[in-house]
């Protein structure tokens, strides 16, 4: 009897992780600990230490060091490995996937994986692509958490063609393993991580750079204190997932350097000629990052209220990112005519029926 | 009786605390906690509001609201206001300062304050300027604590023609609050700062303002997570000190920025035309950050142990940049001829003889 022949019979569900690093093993170690009902966690990675790691901790039911057993069967299959090993992996998963089934990522850009999956997956595989907005500055098995998600947003894009089943499993995957998902436009999203992720990212390794190779950093380095070590915690990063970051979203991270840059132009013209719109630039910084802190302070205690206040349909609608981003949450499932939170019938074969 | 007779009769040394935001009242309630006899701390501020929050709050013996009460017979003055109100602070006390009397500051750049004081301070008073390397993202008196300066370091310029007993008793006050003193030359330390402190607060800084005044920022912000927080943290310091901050260290921070964007446009190049090139630059950021992480706590180790090993003469030369600023510590001290840290005679109105 096959892997997939057995799930069948006893009603199991098996989800793949494909990657188990910091996301991959969290998501695992998560899942896991929710004790979902006749759902089998297993999981895969090249790297021989992190697959026995990952499984000495818990993090999957299963460890697999081949790529066609872990999938085989899966109703679900979760890409959690950086980003540039994507492409290769939707190309080699594409013909063992089962009809029916949902592949999702947890990519920090997602026009070029939706573009990879939509072009190298059969029509009868949905993608559902996926970000969630959780990381450490540490990377590996050894740093994941089973509460890392909790209370963080998690970015869903439908791929074209995705069936309603198929976006209400990831939906749920996000909800098991604590997150709030948070429908998006792949354009939309790409542009607006740029910004407040990417170009951070961007700038964090750039100050490293900038002073770390400089011929006086030996001695330079020793005045560096708390304000250096925050602006540069980014660039301790995994640096594969950085590259893989910049990779995949050049356009919109180079605009926002483009943009950066004038900005430090403006910066140094103010210093010499124009004292008093310096400091009102400064002022304004000051109450734009304060007035950012406290609609975030406020988004997290509405968020915790509504956690409580509603089912699972709501609460699939609860989007962190507002009302445009509501109706194109409903527009993107408008695709398939379905109603999207009805009850769903067991299909075998299908993505997990998490309720 | 005036304040000047009544100290000298008593013996009380008299320390005076000009500007009472974080640093100045955290000062404050460092040395009065140390409890150090005969010693009157008294502080002044130009708000009322601080003023007698510092009061209330313990981080003076006693609170003046007129500038020349306050330096009266003070034998040693530390400015802790923004830069920018130094020059005419020190325009205002230069004749209201008693011979032998030393005045201090506790800016983030030296060069500036240091030819402010040449100019406008008499002969017979001392400047040695300072720079406590500690800070926190809120300000004002609420924000002091006592603790604030335990295990920063506490840079040490003295201006040309201050005494070695002026420079000792900055050194003391240093220690006294639970910070290790570090001499360097005032170029060598704008230069330095502008690297690990200054550019990091313009990048954060810039940050905010060119992603918080664009026109998507309604909706982007509620993307940005603890990687924008963080690269973001130090935009939250005060304005008005950062605005001193560009406006006395000009030349060293623009020569900075330019070196940033040099770099940032070196990174653009690479997503485009070299991946290898860009993977490269981004491990070696990573690797450097970690290596300066692991030398950053193993300084922080060794200080932990020398404090407990040495005495105060050699503590005065544990200086944590390194052999090169032992030496410049030692020049700079040769410069009146006198052993420095031989035991000091009562001067009644000299600096305080802080053990």
């Amino acid at each position: 009897m096959s892997a997939t022949q057995e799930r069948r019979a006893g009603a199991v569900q098996r989800v793949a992780i494909v990657g188990l690093g910091l996301i991959g093993s969290s998501i695992g170690l998560a899942l896991r600990k929710g004790k979902l009902p006749n759902t089998e966690i297993v999981g895969y990675d090249k790297d021989h230490s992190a697959l026995s790691k990952a499984s000495k901790m818990g993090a999957v039911d299963k460890a697999y060091s081949r790529l066609d057993e872990v999938v085989d069967g899966a109703g679900m299959v979760i890409l959690a490995t950086p980003l540039l090993a994507m492409r290769e992996l939707l190309q080699a998963l594409g013909s063992r996937l089962q009809p029916g089934s949902v592949v999702t990522d947890t990519g920090s850009s997602k026009t070029t994986v939706l573009s990879w999956a939509s072009e190298l997956l059969p029509s009868g595989v949905s993608f559902v692509g996926g970000h969630p907005m959780a990381g450490r500055e540490r990377s590996g098995p050894d740093a994941a958490e089973a509460t890392l998600f909790e209370g963080a947003s998690w970015f869903i894009v439908p791929g074209r063609g995705a069936t309603s089943a198929a976006v209400s499993s990831v939906v749920r995957l996000a909800e098991n393993v604590g997150a709030t998902p948070c429908f998006i436009d792949a354009y939309e999203h790409d542009a607006y991580v740029a910004a407040v992720s990417h170009l951070p990212m961007v700038i964090s390794t750039t100050l490293v750079t900038a002073t770390g190779t400089s011929p006086g950093w030996k001695e330079m380095s020793k005045l560096a204190a708390t304000g250096y070590r925050d602006i540069s915690r980014l660039a301790s990063g995994d640096p594969e997932m950085h590259k893989g970051i910049l990779l995949t979203n050049k356009e919109p991270i180079i605009h926002w350097i483009d943009e950066f840059i004038a900005r430090l132009h403006d910066m140094k013209r103010m210093m010499v000629e124009d004292e008093e719109a310096l400091g009102k630039t400064l002022v304004k910084a000051w109450e734009a990052r304060a007035l950012w802190l406290t609609d975030r302070d406020g988004r997290k205690a509405r968020k915790a209220r509504k956690a409580d206040d509603l089912g699972t349909g709501e609460r699939f609608l609860t989007l962190m990112a507002g009302e445009s981003l509501v109706r194109k949450g409903k527009e993107l499932l408008g695709q398939d005519r379905e109603e999207p939170f009805k009850e769903r019938k067991d299909q075998p074969g299908g993505p997990p029926a998490w309720k």
